[in-house]
């Protein structure tokens, strides 16, 4: 996913706010999640599904600044029963040179999800989301993760 | 209302990013309804009411910066059968001089709102609303409003 | 310019809050400046030139909701000496219908830029942004705006 | 620290979207060092210093909703010679139970930051940051750190 950096990303700093690659790691995984006909609010057989992040994390290498085009990739790190692993790599060109500018983690867990009363509880990996996930080529996490 | 501007707030240019004034309006017409007993998100014998808004505006005079203390007042400027006018000033002090760094207006419109669907639909604003906000010492707006 | 909405643009209404319609609207702007080869953060013979907004608005007519596909239109509606004013509208497909989400207007000044103070002071814009701006075919605003 | 979640700070899902998590990490940080005189954008004699981060993460427990008030607590876990390590917790009530709904950590690397180029390079922690916060009671972090 390609994304270059709003002036409302920005802070006085003249970087890009660190709470912003956080958003994008999230739109990143959301485009993931389309691009192999899932998506991140999705009815299934077991009734509405979400992805509540348990864990996030980021280490800030190389600042973004206003109008920095970056890549932001996306792995599957590991699939458990009840939540997915993602890695992010932030990756900048500057001055004909290419870098990482960041690496991020979110572990996202399946939920049940009540949009009435906005309710959540754990639910295994529904197998719709398991299959389409696991037949990515270069994505089958190893057996253990990690 | 008082708000401190914080770091995030800021972008590039070293002022508070404009877009945080809206963010700002909303919490001062939330903070508003509180102080009367009401909530923005409010359960009535109509249903669940929700309050989207219609036409916002706001315009800037001055720039705000990082740790500006900032004085948000709140105006009903009118009360419509569906829809409240609220009036914003946003005041600053620099240098012992007292000054309006912006103003802004919001017209919330007034809506049933169920929340399994999402879906909206406008209703006159129910008397519970209407009596408290009307009880108001110097906040009854005039007839016709403006 | 085409915007999909993300989660983190939704509030608990289920609906794009309100706010990022002006997030988009500057995005849009800065798009436009660079399509004429021109950037919201340039130096020019005159200095380090910026276009903090003067007044903003915005007209919500229909929601905009997770995964909507948005396109933000831009049209130059006056430039005055020291300020362009733009028009924008939201448009979004649903059912085979196209309709107009939301309209704004931007009104934003012409400044000189001081990067170490963040001294911002008026000026008349420069001529490489008025003779670009107006070559654009279709976009040339009337005498007297509007 | 005390926040109430704004409507703004909720996504579709009806929470707190993770990223205001952060957020709030770094005001509550801000805020910590403007208790003790000090300011994350501060003048000193090595010239203008900033804190940028290097690594944050947060472990989310339970959801915030609109309106929750929430405790953000702050500790120093250790103070590195260029970088300091903060730890937070989200601190909530509900039905009369209290728990923690979220923790995070935060390190921030001291920089020499040039206001005009927004250039920055890593410093040693002024004597001036140092002294204040080691003789915070209680705050005096452990030798190498937790």
């Amino acid at each position: 996913m390609i994304r270059k950096v709003e002036f409302a990303d920005t802070d006085m700093a003249g970087i890009m706010h660190f709470a912003h690659f956080y958003r994008w790691m999230e739109v990143c995984e959301h485009e993931f999640l389309r691009s192999v006909g899932l998506s991140v609010h999705m009815k299934t057989e077991e009734g509405q599904i979400g992805w509540p992040r348990v864990n996030t994390s980021c280490h800030f290498k190389r600042p973004l600044r206003f109008e920095d085009e970056v890549e932001i990739r996306l792995r599957v790190r590991e699939m458990r029963d009840r939540s997915i692993v993602y890695a992010f790599e932030f990756w900048k060109e500057e001055n004909g040179e290419r870098f990482r500018a960041a690496a991020g983690e979110t572990v996202a867990a399946c939920v049940r999800f009540d949009p009435a009363t906005h309710a959540m509880s754990p639910v295994a990996i529904p197998e719709a989301f398991r299959e389409k996930i696991q037949a990515l080529p270069g994505e089958q996490p190893s057996e253990g993760g990690g």
